[in-house]
This record gives structure tokens, sequence and C-alpha cells, in this order.
């Protein structure tokens, strides 16, 4: 099989990451796709930096296992911790979401500040933060805030309800004060909040989805090394999905997140993880 | 060292079972306690049966190997589900946190309902409703009733907001309409919410707190097998915290579930954890 007609990887801590798979999917239909979720031990959002680099490793490991010929680190948690790690030690390119989100950001903003949502590991790493400082805006022109509460809105379906409604208010009224003109969605999960969020921010501040802007970058990135597949016009990519667990609301809540059934999907025992993260950390793989 | 001078251990998915940690020092002060808390791949409550009896015999297996006389399953999910493998394969007596609770409820109900509330792996696995049944309680006499906010909201310290009494309503409701006479909190999370629960549920309904049913069940088993520590006069337990991670809001957390400060606490890398499911596997502890 020639490089270009292997599949493109895509991982995160769960299902979080199927916005992303969904985005690539509708920008490069031809693609094979290759998910995993780690949804034996999501979420990464709360967790510390060395847990997170080690299962980001075994995560990427396991694609690389796969023959893949992009990883693409679709939680923003493992993009924040492991990101250069994935880097050094993997055999093919590693796409990230925090650097994608953050040039959306800075040529969105008009002028006022930008505001960033996140998890605790995402907001506590500093990286969205620090992106945009090295990207040329003064640090009194960010607002960073840790919404914990939304993966777990989001997973209940409680979007458009009063108990959303009360947590978008909360999070988000310190960004409203400042005057946020951007907003960046720095969580996987965050695009199903779009009309909560919209709706209480108003239609003066544009939301930068992270998920698209990762599909956008990982196309740019393969047409760049010239490893988008030749036969566009008379393939149709196929989907697979790898999961370290089947949790009790996958169907619906895998659903929610592709916009679509999720089909062919298989658990991968967690010494099969380990077996993985091991390889990948020699660069044998 | 005796038998009997070897601690206590109790595990749980995370940080709620430092409740259950609380309750057993306050009834038996010169016991040593050894704690440990699957904080890199907590919640349990979401996921598939299979992964939590992994997990559970790997927590289990790294409490034996620290010595303990008594291996106190806090997690109601790990309860629900990994209960008599780990009892079948373990060389110490093992405590699980469903059927203390059951007994509590059945001796307090006064012939209305008896409701419980947990996460969707204990409430789905079907076992405090088994136990109920098991008990003499007509299936029409049991409302069960899974409550999957409830453990981030506590983490998140909602207690007594708007947030927390928009749940409490929206998932107690239906055991309200049900006229329960007796609800058991089937999660080492809810105790913290006996507050927002009890004054929904108002005076007439019993709450069964498993942590203290749990506590009280470990006292009972130690006495009856002559396992108590037999210097109480003189000797003040120690308490001795294992974490798989030490996640963001550790003191925060820790400290709201114990009551006090978290001291010692040592985090267990996941080659050990694997190494102690392989030998509790084996029963070669």
């Amino acid at each position: 099989m020639q490089g270009y007609e292997r599949p493109i990887g895509v991982f995160d801590s769960g299902l979080g990451g199927l916005t992303v798979l969904r985005a690539l999917h509708r920008r490069l239909p031809c693609e094979d796709l290759v998910y995993f979720g780690d949804t034996a031990r999501v979420p990464y959002g709360t967790k510390g930096e060395a847990t997170v680099r080690q299962f980001a490793a075994q995560d990427a490991g396991l694609l690389v296992g796969k023959g893949v010929k992009l990883v693409v680190v679709a939680c923003n948690t493992a993009s924040a911790f492991a990101l250069e790690h994935l880097r050094r030690t993997l055999p093919v390119p590693v796409l990230g979401v925090i650097e994608p989100g953050v040039q959306a950001a800075l040529a969105a903003t008009r002028g006022a500040a930008v505001g960033v949502i996140g998890t605790s590991g995402t907001i506590r790493s500093g990286r969205y933060q620090a992106g945009l400082e090295k990207g040329g805006l003064d640090a009194d022109r960010i607002v960073a805030r840790e919404c914990p509460l939304f993966v777990p809105l989001v997973e209940e379906d409680k979007m458009g309800q009063d108990m959303m409604r009360l947590a978008v208010w909360e999070y988000l009224q310190p960004l409203k004060d400042a005057g946020v003109d951007t907003l960046i969605l720095g969580c996987t999960h965050y695009p199903l909040l779009k009309a909560d969020i919209g709706a209480f921010m108003g239609k003066g501040t544009v939301l930068v989805d992270s998920a698209e802007m990762l599909a956008e970058a990982a196309v740019s990135l393969l047409r760049g090394q010239d490893l988008l597949r030749r036969d566009a016009e008379t393939t149709t990519g196929g989907m697979t999905f790898f999961l370290s667990d089947l949790p009790w609301k996958f169907a619906e809540i895998g659903a929610r997140f592709l916009g679509q059934r999720i089909e062919n999907s298989e658990v991968v025992g967690l010494d099969e993880m380990e077996a993985a993260g091991k390889s990948s950390e020699r660069g044998t793989t």
C-alpha cells in the first residue's frame, strides 16, 4: 500500500473527538479514518500532566500500530500535555488541536479580548494563552476560564435546558464582562454547545470551533506532504472505531457527536494499550 | 506483625470513597487505614462491566500487596460488578457497599416504597434491586434511578446551589411521586448531598448513607473474625493514601470528602497497577 493510501488516525480521551472525525469526513470523504477513544479512562481534563502524557502515548501508539499516515490529537488536554512528546517519538506527523484554534482566533479577533474555555487541564496548562501571546496578543487581552461541568452536561444531553443555561451563565459571564469578540471552544465536547453559548454571548462574538479548525489543518498538512489519496473521485473512505471500553450510553452519546450511528466498533484490551505505549516509547512501531 | 495489627484497606474509583474512610476512622480510631483511589481512571460509574471488574482487581490487588487484613470496596459500581470475583480470588475478606445498604433499607422501610439512586453502572447492574427483592421486598415497591450528574456536581461543590436543585428535582421527583419512605444513597459521593436531597424529599424519607453502613459492617466483620486491634486504648491509627493520579483539584476535593487535609499521599504508576492486577489474578499476593 502506498503511503498516501493509509488511513488517518484520530484519538481522543473518549467520544468527544468524534466531532473532529465528523469534520474530517466531511472534508475528505474518500479518506479512510481510524478512531480511537480511550473510553476506559475518560476524562483526561481533570487528570494530571504525567498521567495524560502516558495515556496519550498509548493512544497514539495504538493508531501507529494500525498503520495510519497521520495522528490527529482530537483531545485538547492531550494536545496541551503530550503533543511535543508525540512529535518527538512517533514515526508519522502529529497534529494537535491547540495551534489551529489559536491561529483561527488570531485571525478572527477585531481588537477586543479573546476568550478561551476548556477543561481544568487544558486551561491550567496555559498552552492556549501562550499560543495567543506568541501570536502577538497582549496578556491583558486574553481571558481563560475552565468549565468543568460542560462535558458531563453535554454527555447528559442538557443542551438548551435550564441546567446548561445556569452553567453557561456562571462560566461565561466573566468573559462577556471582559468584552471578548472571539471565543475559542477549547474542548471537543463544546461544538455541541454552540447554540447555548452563542445565545448567551450574542452575535458580536465569533465562536472558534476547534474541531473544524483541526480538520482544516489536517487537510493542509496532508496536501503539503502529498499524502492525500489520489483516487478521490472513485473511492469512499471507511470509518473504523476502537475503544478501550464500551460505556453504558455509547450508542446514544456516540451518535450525538458523530451525527450518525457508529458501526464497526471494537474494544481494545488494557494489555494491548500498555503494549502500544511501550512500543511507541521505544519508537519501534 | 500479628494479623489483627495489619491495616484495613479501602479502595474507590476516585476520592468519593474517602467518605467511607472518614466513617471508618470515626468508629475505629486506633486502626491503621490504607486508601487507594484510582484517580487516573475515575469515574467507574459510566463504564462497562468487564472494564470495572479489571480495574477493581488491580485496585484490590494493590491493597493486598500493602498487607491489609480486610479489603473494603467503597465504590458502588465496583461492588456491583466485582465483589464476587474479588471474594473468589483474594486471600483476605472483602466487603462491598451494596449489601450493608440493602440491609439498612430493609430495616428502615415502613411499608411504602424503597428508592435507590446511583451511577448508571450501579443502577443498571440491578444489584441493589436484586438484594432488596431477595430481602422480601416486592418488585413494585422498589424505585431505582440513575443520577449521572450528581458526581460532577458534588466535585464542583454545587451543594445548595440552583444547578444542584435542578438536578435533584429532575432525578428525584419520580421517587417522591412513588412515595418512597426510604432512599438508599448508592454512591460514595452522595453523602455530601444529604442536605439537598433531604430538603427535597422531606423528613418522612429516611436516607440510607452507604458510607456509614459500610463502616458499620466492617466493624462487625473484623470483630466477628477477631481481627480488631487489641491495643485500642494506647494506639492512634494512621491513614496512608495511594492514588493512580494527582488530579488538579485533589487537595480541595479530597478535603471535602475526608473532612480534613490529606497528608502522606503517594502516586502509584500504571505499571504497578498492572502488576498488582496480575498477581491478584494468580492469587499469589
